[in-house]
C-alpha cells in the first residue's frame, strides 16, 4: 500500500495530540524513587532525576540526604566534594552545606553570608526504596509515595535490579500496560502465544489504570512452572493484573494455578512486579525493579532461577524500547500512531500524563520556577 | 594575504545560492539503489534511505520487498520482527503486514482494523542492483532506473563493493565529475601528475553532464598498466569519459591503448565504474561501487589485483572526503567557495540537482507529505 | 532550604547579565598562542583556534606559518595537503598557495585566477611561544603579545606541559584569579589549608587584574618543600600573585622564604607559572603552562619531581573543570551564581572579558565579517 487514508491518518495524529509521548514535560509533582536505599551511604552518590542533578549520602545517623548537586557560588558538582560528619564540603573552593542545604561556611571570609543555599529534596524512606520530592515544595503535602506493603511482609521474598534504560518513561509505561507484547517480544522468555488474545477486563479510573488477563487454560513459561510446579499442566491458569500507579510506577500481580482443581482446594502462587521508573532524560530512564513471591520462599535455587529468568525477559524490554526510542526520537510531522482496542488503558494512561504536564506548566508550578 | 575582495567573496556567495549542497533537500522522486540484491534474503534487513527507515526482505518466491521499517502502531521497527512464510510479524505487540505493507493481523482482536498499513516502495532488481522509488507514488511511471548493460554483459568481468560514507551526496558526486583530483588525492594510487592538466571536453545536457578527458601520452600506474600490458609504455592513452546519469548514478568509462600503434591494429581495454549513491542522512552515503573490464576476463590474479588497487583508491575519496566533511559541515555565513574553468560540469551539474530538490519543495511533492 | 529568597536569585542573575561566560563570544582582537613553537615543523598541523581552524607549518628557512585551513576552491582542510618547498599544495586538487595564503597556482589551468587565497594569520615567537592574531587585519598593531622574560632568562630554569581541557577559557581564568581553591580541589598536591583564609591585597586596573596573597607563618606543600629545603619548617612564607595579563594568558608568581629569618639576610626561593589560554570551540581549551624556577637550577631530579607534582595538581583543574563544564554547558533561566568577598578580582575580570566581547559584536570588528 502506499499509505492510509488521509482522514485516517489525520485522526491519528489529532487523537495523538492530546497523549503524553517522549517529549512530554516531565511531571515534577509527583514521588519518584531517588535510589535503592542501600545505594545511599557515606559516599556521596550524584544522579539526574527528571533532569535535575542531585547529590544523596546518608547523615551520620544514617538519615538519608538529598541536595541539588550544584553549588551555590560556581556551580561546582557538590558530588565531587567529600563530607565532613554531615556538612558537604564542595571540592572546589570548599563552601560548606548542611543536610538542608543551607551555606554555612565560606572557608576564605569570617562571616557566611545568609541566606544562601541549594534546595534539598524530601526524601521518603521505605522498605528498599527511596523516594523523592522534586515538585513544588510548597505541594509536599499534597500526594504520598505509593505504599508497596508485600515489599516488606514476612511471606513474600523480594528480588530487585535495575537498568539504565535508554529510552523515555511514557513508552515504558505504554508497553507495561499492554501485556499482548508478551506473546512477541517476550516469545522465547515469559510469554506464550495465547497471552495476546486472552480476554480483558478493564477499570480505568482518573490516575488509576488496571488491566485484568485471564489466561485459562494455559501452559506456563519455564519460569513459572518450573519454580510453582505446573509445568506441563495444559490446565494452567494465568490471572494477570497490570496497574498504573502513579507516573513513577506500575505493578503487575499475576495468581496461577491449577484450573482443573476446584477453587476451594487447589494451590495458588502469587508474584508481584514493582516496575518503577524515574526519568533521568527525555529519552532515558533509571528502572528499578522489585520482584515478589508468596511460595517456595526459603528456596534459594528457585529464587534465582526465577530473578535470571525474569531479568532477561525484563531485558528484552530495555533493548526492545531502546530500538523503539531510535525510531521516535526522529519523529517528525509526518508521524502517526494507530492505536486498537487493547491500547485503551494505555490511551487513558498517557492521556493522563499529559493533562498532569500541561497542568504544572499552565499554572507554572514546577518548583525550580518558583523561589 | 588577508582575505579575497570583497565584490569577489560576494560573488562567490551569490553563485553559490543556486548551488545544490549538504544541506540541500533530497531529491525524492528519482530511482536509488537500495542494496545489491544478494544483501536481501530471508533475514529482515534495515537500512535508512534519504533518512528513511526502510526494511528489507524477500518473499519465499524470492520477490523483494521494501516497507516502511515501523509499525503503524507504536513505530517499533519492523526489522526487529521476523518473517511467518511472506508475512512480516511486528517484534512488538505482532501486528502482522503482507508484502504490500497492509495491515492484516492483529492479534489481541478478532476483526483486523482496514486501509491500516505501512508504506510499501516499489522496487526494481536489475543485475546485482536493486533499485528502490522512495518518491511520491504518483509519479513512479515518470523516471526509469538508470539501465548499466555492462553490468550483465558475458563478455565483462564485473566486481563490486561498498562503502558506508561518512559524508554528503553532492560532494561525491562533485567528487567524481572533477577527476583532476585524480593527480593528487590519488597520487599514490590510480592517478598520476599530468591527469589534472590534460585537455578535455564537455557535453553537459540538462541533468546529464559529461566531461571526456584525453590523457596522451601518459604512462599508467599500475592498476591500469600491469594488467593491460601497457606498464613502462610512455605513449599510451587513457581516455576517460565521466558522466553524472542521474543523482544516483555517475558513471566513469576508460579506454587504454598505445598510442604508437596504429588505430585499426592495436588493443584497446576498456573499464567502467559504477560510482552509486545513495543518501543515508545529509552527511552520510550508502556508497555502492560495480567495476567492470573488458579483458584478462578469466585470469582472477588480475581480478583480485584490480580490485585492491580501485578499493585502495575508492577509500582515498572516502578518507578524504569525510575529512572534507568535518569542514562544510561547520560552513556559516562566511563560508564561499571560488570555482575554476574545470568545475563546469560539476557546477552544471549541482545547480540541476538544486533545481531538482527546489521543484520538489516548491510542489510539496515529497512522497511523505502526501496521502 | 528550599530555595534562596527571590531577590537574592534575581539579584544573582542582574549581577550575571554583565559578566562573561562559557557562551559569550570570542574575543578575536589580541594576541593567543597557537603552540608551542616546537609543535611546527615542516609537517603540516591543523589546529582549531577560537573556532577557526588553522594549518601551521614552517617555511624552509624556518619561518612559522599560519594560514585558514580549508582551500578557498572547495573548502578542503589543507593540513591534508603537502609542502613542496614554501608551497602549500591542496591535497583535494593540487591548488598552490604560498606562505601569505595566495592562490600561485591551478593545476587544470594555465593561468590561475588573481587575488583569490586564504587568510594568512601573523605570527610572532617568543622563547618557547608561537603567538598568532585571528582578530582583525586592521587592529595588529593596536596591541602587543604579553612579554615573558624569565622564560627566556639564563638565571631560570623552565618546564612545559599541554592539556586538551574539556572547559571553557572563561571558567579557567577565574579558577585561577582565585586561588583559595588550593585548599580544596589541590588539597593533596598543591594546597594547604591555611591557604583559602589567608589575607589578601587586590590591585584590580583595566584589563590588569592582580591578587596578592600572604600565607605566613605556613607550612610548604611537598612540592614546594622538598625542593627549596623549607619542607617541615612551619615558619615558612608562601608570597603567591596572581594575574590575569591578558584574555590569552594568566601568570601565578610566588615567593618562598622562611620568615624566621632576618629579610636580607634568608634565602629566597621564586616560581612563575604562565597559564595560557587559547579557546578551541566554547567548551574546550588549549591549555599550555609553561613553569620556570630560579634555584636548583642544575639539579634535575628535582626539576622532575616538580613538574609531575605540578602536572598532576593541574590535571587537578583539568579533571574538576571538565566536570563544572557538564554541569553549566546545562544551565538555563534558572540557574545563578552567588559571589563572595574573595570574588572581587574574577569579576573584574570576567566584566572585561565581557565588554571586550561586546564591543568586538558592536563594531562588527571580528576579522571574518571585514573584507
Amino acid at each position: 500500500m502506499s499509505l492510509p487514508p488521509p482522514n485516517l491518518i489525520a485522526n491519528a495524529r489529532k487523537a495523538m495530540a492530546v497523549l503524553a509521548h517522549r517529549d512530554t514535560p516531565f511531571i515534577f509533582n509527583e514521588w519518584y524513587v531517588a535510589a535503592f536505599g542501600n545505594e545511599v551511604t557515606r559516599q556521596l552518590l550524584s544522579r539526574t532525576l527528571l533532569g535535575k542533578r542531585v547529590v544523596l549520602y546518608r547523615s551520620e545517623s544514617g538519615q538519608a540526604v538529598a541536595l541539588e548537586d550544584r553549588c551555590a557560588h560556581r556551580s561546582y558538582p557538590l558530588s565531587r566534594g567529600h563530607l565532613e560528619g554531615d556538612v558537604l564540603v564542595c571540592g572546589y573552593h570548599g563552601f560548606r552545606y548542611d543536610t538542608q542545604g543551607e551555606l554555612i561556611n565560606v572557608p576564605s571570609q569570617h562571616n557566611c553570608p545568609r541566606g544562601i543555599g541549594v534546595r534539598e529534596y524530601p526524601l521518603f524512606e521505605q522498605g528498599l526504596l527511596l523516594w523523592i520530592w522534586l515538585g513544588d515544595p510548597a505541594l509536599l503535602g499534597t500526594r504520598q509515595p505509593p505504599r508497596l506493603d508485600w515489599i516488606e511482609m514476612p511471606d513474600w521474598e523480594c528480588s530487585s535490579g535495575y537498568f539504565h534504560h535508554p529510552g523515555n518513561y511514557v513508552s515504558m509505561h505504554e508497553n507495561l500496560m499492554d501485556l499482548t507484547h508478551l506473546s512477541f517480544l517476550h516469545a522465547s522468555t515469559i510469554g506464550t502465544p495465547d497471552y495476546a488474545s486472552a480476554p480483558y477486563e478493564l477499570d480505568l479510573k482518573e490516575g488509576h489504570y488496571k488491566l485484568m488477563r485471564n489466561v485459562v487454560p494455559t501452559t506456563l513459561s519455564p519460569v513459572w512452572g518450573k519454580t510453582t510446579g505446573l509445568d506441563g499442566v495444559n490446565t494452567a491458569a494465568r490471572i494477570a493484573t497490570s496497574e498504573f500507579l502513579s507516573p513513577a510506577l506500575h505493578q503487575v500481580s499475576v495468581t496461577f494455578y491449577d484450573s482443573a482443581l476446584v477453587p476451594d482446594n487447589r494451590p495458588e502462587f502469587h508474584i508481584r512486579t514493582a516496575h518503577i521508573l524515574t526519568p533521568k532524560t527525555q529519552g532515558s530512564l533509571h528502572y528499578f525493579i522489585v520482584h515478589g513471591r508468596d511460595f517456595a520462599l526459603d528456596d534459594k535455587a528457585i529464587g534465582e532461577f526465577m530473578h535470571e529468568q525474569l531479568f532477561a525477559a525484563f531485558n528484552e524490554d530495555v533493548e526492545g524500547l531502546g530500538a523503539l526510542e531510535s525510531v521516535i526520537q526522529e519523529a517528525n510531522e509526518d508521524s502517526y500512531e494507530i492505536s486498537v482496542a487493547s491500547d485503551a488503558p494505555a490511551i487513558a494512561m498517557r492521556r493522563y500524563l499529559k493533562k498532569r504536564a500541561d497542568a504544572e506548566a499552565d499554572e507554572k508550578l514546577i518548583a525550580t520556577d518558583r523561589p
